[in-house]
């Protein structure tokens, strides 16, 4: 299986992005991907830096107009794209998903983010739901990939059930970045954590994992500061090792290999999966112990 | 709180140990250190290359001569020791656990290693049965501290659980290093996963992570390899940061400060724990989904 995480930078509005992401994904499969990721509601600037009940009006019904014409090419390529939608599902409930298109072109599966942030320039929690279809992953035609948004990459819970599903990749599409004003003291430990974790989580579940994030400096709609999307998109093998990795300000395509043998390889020398004590979790489902 | 990791050689036989441990624990207390924790097993040479019914005679009860020992150490330096030890339970029933022992130099609490490894050179099923005493946090006069053994190390659920019980910092015994012959091969990338993931749990849970490895090398007892311990004992902050990080062959003490106040701006600033979906998690209590 080969994959592809596509870095770009989003414009405002959503008519151009959607047709950028098509170019992007055409060229995708044309350098050999089979599993093609876009960024996190790549559809138009992250909207979430300020509560705006108009806002809404981004979202679109899912199957809709992003997962038609994604869904075109993934046809004529004959290739499966991973989409982040922003998701109206019915007035006063809109999710944060990614739509999953197979190689004929159809809707094959649907993930909606399980852990919304909620922080200064990030106010997710005013516009999405938080996902009611729990953890998942899914066959293709190319291999069984799982799927989680952004926020989701700092929970370990999540990485574990996706993985215990069978993913062979889990996929983190997503739209981080620096605060201006926060770059020059906290910008490296912040990068090196998001990408540290996630590293964590393809070690603690023997998956390769890929983060597809944007670029980009997205001014805040008050204009005062905005964010810039720190991009350094990777993908990790089963032991961490970083595979591919993009730079903080170009628009790239990174291609990797799942290699299944190297998977199984990893998880028989390192069994940790053998080890779980299940009988001792139950506590994971509280709060505070 | 200000925590000191503890990294020797050990020697093959049990009494020199104990006494170099508790000078050593005298010497780290001496620097200020106010817990300090030992590397797993630290009274023998890491027996567990060979499965040999007689090395069940290194067991020792719990309390017993190692806390008795280190105890009168703690207490006469009134400080907080972690310190590994042998379990012998019962005829039949050995565990690889850790006492703590109170600045009154009292045993004040008891963890037995839960994940339980068995790898070529790392024969611990044979010795170790599996802990039954869950994941323990435990109240100190210097701060709230959680503790994990080795192979633990790997599996997010141990850290999660350890977090969730107001563990301000989850210390590692461990005997981990390579095997000659992977080392050239394999080595970087086995010692950089390893200290991945534990990095990771620290981001992951916002708390400190000590890991207090041991170094040398210790031949097999069939005189066919053995294992290079590769030291390499570090502490992280609750963003995965490392505040000390030792060689990879010389004795030493790492000393850090367990800042409460970082702690709560980092978990303020990414507030992971508000968000988990425990009404999601259930799954993690099954072998494979």
């Amino acid at each position: 299986m080969r994959v592809a995480a596509i870095q770009i930078a989003c414009q405002e509005g959503p008519e151009g992005n959607l047709e950028k992401a098509a170019e992007w994904v055409a060229k995708a499969a044309d350098q050999g991907a089979q599993v093609i990721c876009l960024p996190e509601l790549f559809r138009s600037h992250y909207f979430c830096q300020s509560e705006d009940a108009s806002l809404f009006d981004l979202a679109e019904s899912v199957p809709g107009p992003t997962t038609e014409r994604l869904g075109a090419v993934a046809k004529e390529k004959g290739v499966v794209v991973l989409a982040p939608v922003f998701e109206r599902r019915a007035p006063g409930i809109y999710h944060n998903a990614l739509a999953l298109l197979n190689e004929r072109g159809e809707m094959a599966g649907l993930y909606r983010k399980m852990h919304i942030p909620d922080d200064p320039g990030f106010y997710e929690k005013f516009y999405f739901t938080p996902g009611d279809l729990g953890f998942k992953a899914f066959d293709t035609l190319f291999g069984r990939i799982g799927t989680l948004i952004c926020w989701d990459q700092w929970y370990p819970e999540g990485a574990r059930l996706t993985a215990l599903q069978g993913a062979a990749i889990i996929f983190y599409p997503t739209a981080i970045g620096w605060h201006p004003q926060e770059k020059a003291e906290h910008g490296a430990a912040q990068h090196d954590a998001w990408r540290t974790v996630q590293r964590g989580h393809a070690i603690a579940n023997g998956v390769y994992v890929a983060a597809v994030n944007r670029i980009g400096f997205e001014p805040a709609p008050d204009g005062d500061g905005g964010i810039e999307f720190w991009g350094r998109s990777f993908i990790a093998d089963p032991q961490g090792v970083i595979l591919a990795e993009a730079s903080t300000n170009q628009e790239e395509i990174l291609v990797a290999d799942v290699d299944l043998r190297h998977l199984e390889s990893i998880r028989r020398n390192w069994p940790f999966l053998r080890d779980r004590r299940i009988d001792a979790y139950g506590g994971i489902e509280q709060r505070w112990l």
